[in-house]
């Protein structure tokens, strides 16, 4: 009776550690998302929004790295429930860098206002991020059914999100030849891309850390965390 | 006796779990002054040797992370030890992080190469490399002492990262006005710098943990984690 009480009360415990992410991965989502449309539509007011809710996303992931410690300190769990913690811990340190992210995107608003954004370019920045957030949205899916194959799946999307963002990168470069004015806001929105690139990889390290909670094993093989623009020497080809 | 026996052979743990942490920060400094040498003196082959050195310091994370939880598991540690434990973990992934990085401005090498930096913005990259290197130097002697005093006091050297970082930028946007066709290699240095300022970050946030392992507590104050640059919109003031 008393093993089956102390079970009941750790896996309340757990449920609650996973409402914790659940709760940060929607805030983490909604910031990166309003963050993209302040940019896009120029709405300052928005990214104000933005950059003060990341102090409640930091607070949160205090708040689940307390309660996974103490949880580890007074259960003293192993096996698959002490990787169930320690996935917790990661999970919340890859949503809370998204929402750095999705803040350091909204910070660029008022740079890039100024100038305004080419039609096209929007479009591409829309288009990435909306890559990035259905990576992301489906991570936090899979992380609430644990499902190791879905999670393999996500991992290998995210080359299309590379792809795109190596053609924004090269497009970037070109509206900057054209125009001498364009190279200060394009130079926030090539920030911006990347922000939105490496949301993409921590959506994937989500999906790293699920398959190696619920399996113990890393994934099998290699995955290229660096985008493909490094040796982009010509704008376009 | 018992008792004494087991907790030696956890200090002995311990002790490994250190020496690990240690030996990944030498290999990622060592990948971070590489890459910048390789950066402004054109070495290729120095480059390919910095991104084969990735490798190497992802399977040391790992095996970070495979003692960290298998010591968690079989000595049941509470308090200052499972802190000492989970602030391995944390400390491991940052370093991880920091060899990213390295790689990342070496992969660039031969991108910038066939332009070639103007003199003013290589020195003006080694030195702000030279910052955060020795950022990284005093943060891995401070773990190795594990002074609270003295990770506070490198918390705060951060901001100096990043008025340089932000004078860099500026100086980058100048260059890529005067002449479109500094405009490829400049935004190539442009991530070389800023993957640089991240790596101040990386040091900053092995401070904080190192600070919470002695203490228990998150340091005081915010730190701002974004660089300065968001709002530039003009080269040069």
């Amino acid at each position: 009776m008393v093993t089956s009480h102390i079970y009941s009360v750790f896996d309340d415990e757990l449920k609650h550690l996973a409402r914790g992410i659940a709760e940060m991965g929607g805030m983490a989502e909604q910031m990166v998302s309003d963050s993209i449309r302040a940019l896009v539509t120029s709405d300052a007011a928005l990214a104000q929004r933005v950059i003060s809710q990341d102090v409640l996303v930091d607070k949160t992931e205090r708040d689940i790295g307390d309660s996974a410690i103490l949880m580890i300190a007074k259960r003293q769990p192993v096996a698959s429930d002490l990787r169930e913690i320690i996935g917790s811990l990661r999970i919340a340190a890859d949503l809370e860098r998204v929402g750095d992210l999705g803040k350091s995107n909204a910070k660029r608003v008022i740079a890039v206002q100024s100038s305004g954004i080419p039609r096209p370019l929007a479009r591409g920045i829309e288009h990435l991020a909306e890559l990035a957030l259905s990576q992301l949205k489906d991570v936090l899916d899979v992380y609430s059914t644990r499902s190791a194959e879905k999670a393999e799946a996500i991992r290998r999307r995210d080359e299309e999100i590379d792809a795109m963002y190596t053609s924004l990168f090269r497009e970037m470069l070109t509206y900057m030849m054209e125009d001498p004015r364009n190279i200060t806001p394009c130079t926030h929105l090539l920030f911006c891309a990347k922000n939105i690139e490496r949301i993409g990889d921590h959506a994937t390290n989500i999906a790293e850390t699920i398959y190696y909670m619920k399996t113990g094993e890393q994934p099998a093989g290699e995955r290229p965390k660096d985008d493909n623009t490094a040796t982009v020497v010509q704008p376009a080809e």
